[in-house]
């Protein structure tokens, strides 16, 4: 058994430091083995005592009866390096190590994080700084959170990693309260070894987790990540995730307009995306979501009933759901005939959506009908039902009639808890059933579980071919003038635009009339980038205006920048083609194509997404990159917006697909490279790079 | 007294339809109103008992002693008109109706109100349908609300106006369990009679109130309303709305793209814009925003600390702050150093932010010191302390450190609780200190305090010059072509780009030669308003090409509509400058000037923005038109963005003036009106209407 796995469900367990004093967080851990309910053998170490709470209590670890499967390290930091070095010495399976005053107080905690690591050798390490591990399955507390202080933990079908302690307490707490249950609780914290990739990974195993719920302060290692993600993706098992660190602008200094674009956080969004993980854009959706896809009902469309008995919330609700792209018909003849039939003689609105039930919420039979009839509709694929204020004083009332209503449909169903009701919220949760208190997390929920469908529908569909397995050389290196980086995207199958070099007005006359009637001239340099900031650009010239415009955009060129050009280019002139901007991304994370559409107001509004190029041996497939087209508010423009002609978008496609396979094949080599503007033209004539930029290391050094 | 006076602040009140039974929602008033400790006089009317807990019953309203200044009618909708015939008639202040079957299940219902509102006659109505009205500072309770239930109920500083019963209940019933008080809580429903904006304009002159929460679903009386909001902003309490309805989209089929841009939701944000409404987004932040607002203390700058003993949670709400714009610099050396000085050889981390003082939360001593410490440094404007777990087990020793420090300074101080800790968010808040769940919520709160506090800088700079006061006739009528749109504009101060109205080739030559050298030529009709879908511009037009143009117009355009143009125009042909769409918005909320960018790409990601016209007489002023364009997204398109030349901001904005003062000056005569594009040229060479739309009413209808 790994080290890992005895850490998930130890058999043995030591606690080093632990104190007889309950109200010390180095009493709590024995405690709370104790009681809740842990099966295995308890060993507490500490030379000061000889029994804690009825426990024999050793010295140090020499002295342990056995090596146990995990360690529980309660010392100080400068007394944990030696408890660890003694632990690992013994052969113990994996140490928590609680102490803090490591990476997280600058470079002396950093160096004691290191010597930390060496200590423990080929024992695994959850921490430094982390308030532990919690397995509810198996009922084991390797924790010493006062969020454990409560009577009764219920395990569910959660599984929470988390990177910070305090925000595992809070979640925990919040979730005891709300009667939402996990199955495995994890600080990973400073995560000196054991990380959020290893516990993906095994959450991914686990078969009482059906989903993984993920706080995040950094991904240390993205590509083991992005690993542990797949194959959770592949168990079935969805990731919700709640990214902090959205406020560090990511406004690098870049040639290039694609830092700028990019972001810090965009590139969360685009591994999230690529990864198939939900990211939970509310701190709240980080318990809301996954309770929701805890259950294992499936949302096959997007038509909700609400089911109320007080109409304001309902409407609250259903403005929630409409703002999300959920619909809500109102019920067909036959069901609206069927709720009329249970009631008689009032004012209830039976014939509209959210359907209301008056004074359903005290007499639970007729609420129970109304459910199972809604249930039963073929119009509405999830059905909400809204608790009023009769849940504060009979809380069973409503949430008996919810769970006797479960085994009628496999549809999702979900309250929404209008009043402050805590009894009747932890109730109608304790039975699998999603209880929200905002009108947000009910589309928020809604919508995960929608996203989470469709991409089941979607799996398998988009092939993914496999990448070249070679990297491919370059013989260039440095900065690249604009025909060269063109040149270099054409060999990988980007199209450019006509062009011709020219070094003279002779030159420059011969050409444009080749590419004529008109033509764009502009500087060719690989030292300028941004050539219209120096007068280097001129568009829409007739050949016999050439030469003439040639000798002032010399002498403006010299003017900006002290010398001539030692060349030019000269392009066809292409008009009423949409522009796009396709740039490579590098970042910590992975590498991202970044597409956004042209022009200054574009950029303002900062549309542009990225896509993440996968790491996993295959490649960008066509479906990926339209899908990823398709996120920008401006894909109309390439689609025949407002009669408009649509334009090439297979041809924009294979041109997004070329550029990428030089990405993966240069690697490193490959430093920045930019099309911008790539012309689409209307749909079978094609997409050409009109400029680029790449910047390339040299492949010998 | 007016029998709004009395509604609010009754001596005695009837309960008409009272049972004996207290498990029936009839059963409940008089309870409601003894147990909360209504000091005036209750008559329960019931024909069917003599006395109802103890107080003598009354047949009919006839048989009262008294005229009570409010009757509460508990019957159902056949019996409740021919009761408040009885209730008018007898004198009495005003009725509350809680019965249903109104308007709100169609059009038998509509008429039953109408009804209603005759039997009342001089009386005030309440509802229909409504849940009454609760006075939390005099306590008197005229309300059947299950949410009154509960046995303490404590007044504060916070006036609800809701427009949904159910929804009034649930905010109460969650108030109370958070520990936030309200000064009255009235629910209007139907609004028959009285409206949001009355009670809008009673709570303003209410001492005991101190910032106003309203629920809404529409706004019946626009006028009203915005005078009652215009009164309650010079009271100086801020007003906070929660509006449904988002999802209704309001892509209207309108001649104009100003329609299709306004959208029905957006008005109301122009709406609450003007009046200086705060919107709350989530749900949640119309108990969150109004909590924080209803202490007196003012956010001076947005630079925030956050003391903390738990790392996690100060990080998400920095985080959440980040994000919304605030600053979190680190404290200073005098105030790191006082710090320490609290504290020893441990590793909390006190040169950061958030404050990291680690255990704080079990010694109040420490943490009093230490907040003291942050609250007199000059470097921060607000302090956000985190409560972790330690006040799940001693709630008071957090809020006592907490309510001793409000003597300490004026900053805002408030709290975000990290676990499920009830105990600990209600003692805080009975302190009037804010205390949130949710790390959005800390942030959603400061940046309402922010804007408040901004505005209040910003109150009496702007001039607001009257407008003219008699309005102007026009002699055109029906829709005008574009010359003849622009001559219109042109009346009011909006400039048009130079140009000629011609019929044939001759003309068109000799036009082009005076505006050339490159022109325009379009159709010019009243009737076609998509020109270019018919083939009727075209730009860039040399003099000696327009006669060739001219013909291919007339042939182009004949094809689509089947007749060839009567006349066109020739306009000199302006490039390099900013395109504005200015349009106006006629709705039933107000009257609006659309400001948007032209272009396609901006009408995609719909950068637009709608500026209500006032209604007390005054005009828009030249600070509301550019804190508006301020509010787009491509601003700095129009204010020299990336090197390019500022535009002429000053002329825009004196467009758009001359637009509004055509607005207002032609009221109601004025259907349509729309400037797409107005060419804004660089800084001091003006803006120019390209073209536009402009649909009169004939005046002497």
């Amino acid at each position: 058994m790994t080290g890992l796995a005895k850490l998930l469900r130890p058999q043995s367990v030591a606690v080093v430091g632990a104190s007889a004093d309950p109200a010390k967080t180095s009493g709590r851990p024995v405690g709370y083995l104790r009681k809740h309910g842990f099966q295995g053998r308890v060993y507490p170490v500490n030379p000061k005592a000889s029994d804690i709470d009825g426990l024999r209590c050793y010295p140090d670890a020499q002295s342990l009866p056995e090596a146990p499967d995990v360690a529980i390290v309660l010392l100080g930091a400068e007394r944990t390096q030696q408890a660890v070095r003694d632990l690992a010495a013994i052969g113990t399976g994996a140490a928590i190590v609680l102490a803090s005053g490591y990476s997280e107080t600058g470079e002396g905690g950093a160096r004691r994080q290191r010597e930390l690591l060496e200590a423990a050798g080929s024992m695994r390490i959850l921490g430094p700084n982390t308030i532990g591990l919690v397995n509810l399955t198996d009922r084991i507390i390797l924790s010493a959170s006062g969020a454990l202080e409560v009577d009764q933990l219920h395990s569910g079908a959660i599984g929470l990693v988390s990177q910070s302690g305090g925000i595992l307490g809070a979640l925990l707490s919040r979730a005891v309260a709300r009667g939402i249950g996990f199955s495995k609780l994890i600080s990973t914290s400073n995560e000196v070894d054991l990380d959020l990739a290893d516990f993906v990974d095994a959450l991914a195993d686990d078969p009482a987790t059906r989903v993984i719920a993920l706080y995040v302060e950094t991904i240390r290692n993205p590509r083991a990540f992005r690993a542990a993600a797949r194959k959770a993706a592949l168990a079935g098992k969805p990731i919700v995730a709640f990214k902090i660190g959205r406020s560090e602008s990511g406004a690098q200094a870049a040639a290039s307009h694609t830092g700028a674009l990019a972001g810090a956080d965009g590139m969360y969004d685009a591994l999230f995306e690529e990864a198939g993980i939900i990211r939970a854009q509310a701190f709240s959706d980080l318990l809301d979501i996954p309770a929701a896809l805890a259950g294992e009902r499936k949302l096959r469309g997007r038509r909700v009933a609400i089911l109320t008995s007080t109409g304001g919330a309902g409407t609250l609700v259903a403005d929630c759901l409409g703002v999300a792209g959920f619909a809500l018909p109102a019920p067909d003849a036959r069901t609206g005939e069927a709720l009329r039939a249970l009631q008689k003689g009032d004012h209830a609105a039976l014939d509209r959506n959210p359907i209301d039930v008056t004074l359903a919420g005290l007499q639970p039979d007729l609420l129970r009908s109304a459910i199972r009839i809604v249930l039963e509709s073929d119009e509405y694929d999830a059905l909400v039902v809204i608790v009023g204020s009769s849940a504060v004083a009979q809380p069973e009332l409503m949430a008996g009639a919810l769970r006797d209503s479960l085994a009628l449909s496999d549809k999702p169903l979900m309250a929404y808890i209008s009043p402050h009701a805590p009894a009747a919220a932890e109730m109608i949760s304790r039975f699998d059933i999603p209880a929200f208190y905002a009108p947000e997390s009910v589309s928020a929920a809604l919508s995960a579980m929608w996203k989470v469908q469709a991409r089941d529908m979607h799996a398998g569909t988009a092939s993914r071919p496999r990448a070249a397995q070679t990297p491919a050389a370059c013989n260039e290196y440095g900065s690249l003038d604009e025909a060269q980086a063109k040149a270099l995207f054409a060999r990988f199958g980007v199209q450019g635009v006509r062009e011709i070099i020219v070094r003279n007005e002779a030159e420059a006359i011969e050409a444009a009339r080749k590419l004529g009637p008109r033509v764009v001239l502009k500087l060719l340099s690989g030292k300028i980038t941004h050539k219209s900031d120096v007068g280097g650009v001129a568009v829409n010239i007739a050949a016999q205006d050439i030469a003439q415009r040639l000798r002032q955009m010399a002498q403006d060129v010299r003017r900006h920048t002290g010398s001539e050009p030692d060349a030019y280019l000269v392009q066809e002139m292409i008009s009423g083609a949409a522009e796009v901007i396709v740039g490579l991304h590098k970042d910590p994370l992975g590498t991202a194509i970044l597409l956004g559409m042209g022009g200054v107001v574009a950029e303002l509004v900062r549309d542009a997404t990225l896509l993440l190029l996968p790491e996993d041996g295959s490649a960008l497939s066509a479906e990926q990159v339209e899908a990823a087209l398709r996120r920008l508010k401006t894909w109309p423009l390439l689609n025949g917006y407002r009669g408009r002609e649509r334009t090439d978008v297979p041809a924009l496609v294979e041109a997004v697909l070329a550029f990428s396979r030089m990405a993966e094949a240069l690697q490193d080599q490959l430093l920045e490279a930019e099309i911008n503007p790539l012309f689409v033209k209307p749909l079978g004539q094609g997409a050409y790079a009109a400029d680029g930029i790449a910047v390339l290391r040299d492949a010998s050094t």
